[in-house]
């Protein structure tokens, strides 16, 4: 160390907080890889360098590199950094879902080539000259907006998660699913969203005092329509025109969604068309025959609208191996529709003992939200798991307590603990533990 | 309006708080559209709603939508949003830049497709699984990183800026150029960076107390390579494996480069391939030859780090023009290499009068920082600049103050208040005023 701190300095940190190996989460930061041990990464990861100083000039510095180009792509050895597909109606292209990646990501930004998909009648081609937006209904004068028009309105900007309440669905059978992170909670997805404040349209078409509802119709073929409760239109609801800076992509609403935050993502209506003030929930088909919570009674909740608080770790998870015992970091995301992430608690020893994880800034209301913890992984088997509890002191329920609560009729707001086992190999597993 | 609130209870709201007709700041948020005159937006630009309720079903609302995808791209009728291509040297294709159109853009981030580029020789196709990163020089146990080793280190997330220090060059010259605000401007950017702490790896490969700079080497067919100061190094130095949450595109840098927030772009070595630790600075061709500031005495200044506190309104800007008298949005974008935007004035009247925009949250230190001001437009002409403050104080100057500061040998640094004029049609230029 020639930075003249003695490694007695913050002589706790690189004891473990918690059982199995877990280090206080300032560990890496404060004290760094060489104080964390004689196992530090650089011993087990890097090879010290010999005769070669500059190494080999590499083929690619031997010749002039590719040009300039108008719209980048990843590199190509990033092809199978993708959405995962999955049909939902065989013979159709277009009904389905596609998961994020979340594995192979890191950070709180979804880059927008990779933001979950979910459609009910595919992705509509829509030209936004000819696209409009009506607003009537119980309002005192209905309007026709055009796409133009709306990008002259006053604009806000948020970051913000989505997520299809259909997430993580697979977790509710009796089985674990030997599927990746992604192709299991990878419907959530994260960006900066930009747009009009819905209430300034809604004061403008001037909305009856009595009208307590919203249809909110999309310009798909599936017409997908959903009742959105006035107060959460009046309060934070916006007109999404941009993602990430650049307008929508057309799989996310292109020109125009509606962006409710926190709420299950197909409330957030795609290529909106239509809203209608009117003093009752529709009962849309999209609300009736699906996206309602059926019980283990065989009743059913309507109008689940926030996402509840949840996390994930996403590395190492399952296809993303450790490689021999020695020092890791375990990360993850969190989020919750309710506010924001409060706290994120990791297990390395199956949820007997818990330690509180660093929670990456900015930790912004009901967006994604990064979480790391320094793990010595001594080799053999464990299992790690993570707990997510928000400003509204929700914390996320076990898988146990949730499938009790709800039953196995249930697809839809899962949102249970997490647990991967790692396996002496290195491998990791989905496990119900 | 329907909510009960009096227009008078925000009456000086409505009233300009500088001349020219700006308006309070959060008179669109607190007031909404109706109450700010008679002339509200949908006045101008909706049309009130007739016979059609709901609107003829669309042609894409008539047959299924395109299926789902591994990885998105924006819509076909966005095909003009792309970078511009300027290149630096004829008969080559990869020396020079392309800018981020801004004046399309919304929010703080950059979409990973259009980050502005500067390429001194293309950009090389490397392969990550041979790519190595050497750390050598005054250490006392030289190490060489394989990607796949760097991939397992703990990671931060960090948003911020790149800026060229090139940008806005054409500025400097004596006549104002005919060129939209990306043109001008867009050589900056903004994503969520994540990556390694350089301190980790350097106190690994423990650095000789003595050595104050570090030598960056780029694995492009040019080397690109800078000094670094090893207390930047020490400090909040990174480096970037991830951009937007996916491993960073070809052009910045994959699979690993140097981020120095806040530096200029430059220094924040691409494709990078070796630190050597150094006792005092190279002298390479890159700090030499170029990227140093000719001042008028015919002396250069070196080693400019940190971009200076800088804005721009990108809408309405050239080619971004105003359809006539009444309400506006004027929005734009802030930064500084030296620390957080603590504030962004805008005037309307040439720089008579000014008055504070509001700035869109999370505001964070060296990231760009959207700013944003209602304006309501008597359609005479106009000349609207924006003048941005940091919190260490620094304030944007006026061209004249810039120009007579460094003469016009400098092309470097470049970050005068900006003014647009605008004319009684709604058109902008460019203008020194």
């Amino acid at each position: 160390m020639s930075k003249g701190k003695p490694p007695s300095q913050h002589p706790s940190l690189a004891e473990p907080v918690a059982g199995n190996g877990l280090l206080d989460r300032r560990a890496f930061l404060t004290q760094g890889i060489a104080l964390l041990g004689a196992s530090g990464l650089a011993a087990v990861s890097a090879a010290p360098a010999h005769a070669a100083d500059p190494p080999r000039l590499a083929p690619w510095m031997q010749s002039p590199g590719a040009g300039m180009s108008g719209y980048g792509s990843p590199s190509q050895y990033e092809s199978e950094v993708i959405r995962t597909l999955i049909q939902s109606k065989p013979g159709t292209t277009g009904s389905g879902a596609s998961r994020t990646p979340i594995e192979a990501l890191d950070g709180m930004i979804t880059p927008n080539g990779l933001h979950f998909e979910r459609h009910h009648s595919g992705v509509p081609d829509i030209d936004p000259a000819r696209h409009r937006l009506l607003i009537h209904g119980l309002v005192k004068r209905p309007l026709i907006f055009t796409v133009e028009a709306l990008l002259r309105y006053p604009m806000v900007s948020r970051i913000h998660f989505l997520e299809c309440s259909g997430n993580s669905m697979m977790l509710y059978s009796p089985n674990p699913p030997d599927l990746t992170c992604g192709q299991m909670h990878g419907m959530v997805s994260c960006g900066e969203w930009t747009g009009v404040p819905l209430r300034m349209l809604l004061e403008e078409a001037g909305v009856d005092p009595q009208a307590q509802w919203l249809l909110a119709d999309g310009a798909d073929s599936a017409a997908m329509s959903r009742s959105v409760p006035m107060a959460k239109a009046m309060d934070d609801a916006f007109l999404a025109l941009y993602q990430n800076g650049e307008r929508l992509r057309p799989e996310n609403g292109y020109p125009v969604r509606l962006f409710l935050p926190g709420y299950e993502g197909n409330m957030n209506v795609k290529w909106l068309r239509r809203l209608k003030v009117v003093p009752a929930p529709v009962m849309t088909k999209d609300e009736t025959s699906r996206y309602t919570d059926l019980q283990a009674d065989g009743k059913s909740l309507m109008f689940t609208y926030a996402m509840e608080v949840k996390s994930v770790i996403t590395r190492p998870s399952p296809g993303v191996a450790l490689q021999g015992p020695g020092l890791y970091e375990v990360c993850g995301l969190s989020w919750s529709g309710h506010g924001t992430i409060k706290q994120v608690e990791v297990s390395a020893d199956g949820g007997k003992t818990w330690a509180a994880a660093a929670l990456s800034a900015p930790v912004l209301p009901r967006a994604l939200t990064r979480f790391r913890i320094p793990w010595k992984w001594n080799g053999a088997p464990a299992v790690l798991k993570s707990r997510a509890t928000d400003d509204s002191g929700a914390v996320q329920p076990t898988r146990d307590a949730l499938v009790s609560a709800r039953g196995t009729n249930a697809i839809f707001h899962y949102n249970a603990i997490q647990a991967w086992r790692v396996e002496s190999t290195g491998e990791v597993k989905n496990v119900y533990a």
